[in-house]
């Protein structure tokens, strides 16, 4: 059978774990990239245009914004929108894939705010 | 004020937004890196040791694999207990802040499941 790559060398684990981590890898193949996630969470309070992205999200430079953008839209959670104007406007925003994650990267931003100390004084543990 | 460093430069976002945003943010700085979240989501089956966990995630290399945990570690999400045995025998189990991220790495993994499909075909979009 073609496609077993959800199966790994480890036949303790039961099939539904298996599957669950494999595609919890696949969303962390794009959801791992930098600013994707702060972008999707920035995208989940409403549609925005490239300009507006771009100060919400302060520290990225234009060109990864636009790789990410169309990475994302690519990658169906997000669609982007022509408005022809005139003037001719672009704008993103999520679409019912990319909304359905929003719950998740509410719940782990809940997390981090509760768990993660803001000042990077995370390695302080051990 | 110190530690200002969770506003940005766009006063049209709101307070609690950007304290969303710059959270995601510090969580993805450990979550966005390779087998880290598929790591936590192995975990979350409960303790196990490094072989284990090296069999169950099939595609690490042992030095990844280390760096990996120790990272985890000092930033609290698990905790390496050593039984003195003999044999001495090392495990690795969440810690109540690592358990605390289950439920929105089910979320995800449950979301990856539902939209993206496993073979790599999500670039066919657009």
């Amino acid at each position: 059978m073609p496609g077993t790559s959800e199966t790994a060398p480890n036949d303790t684990v039961s099939e539904p774990c298996l599957r669950g981590d494999a595609a919890l890898a696949r969303a962390f193949t794009f959801l791992g990239k930098r600013w994707n996630a702060v972008l999707l969470g920035v995208l989940g309070r409403g549609p925005a245009g490239f300009r507006e992205l771009s100060r919400a999200i302060g520290r990225i430079s234009d060109s990864v914004l636009s790789e990410r953008l169309a990475e994302l839209t690519r990658a169906g959670l997000i669609a982007r929108t022509v408005d022809e104007g005139p003037p001719v406007s672009v704008s993103y925003a999520l679409t019912d894939c990319g909304g359905a994650l929003m719950p998740a990267l509410e719940q782990i931003s809940q997390w981090a705010q509760e768990n993660l100390p803001p000042e990077g004084r995370r390695q302080a543990g051990e």
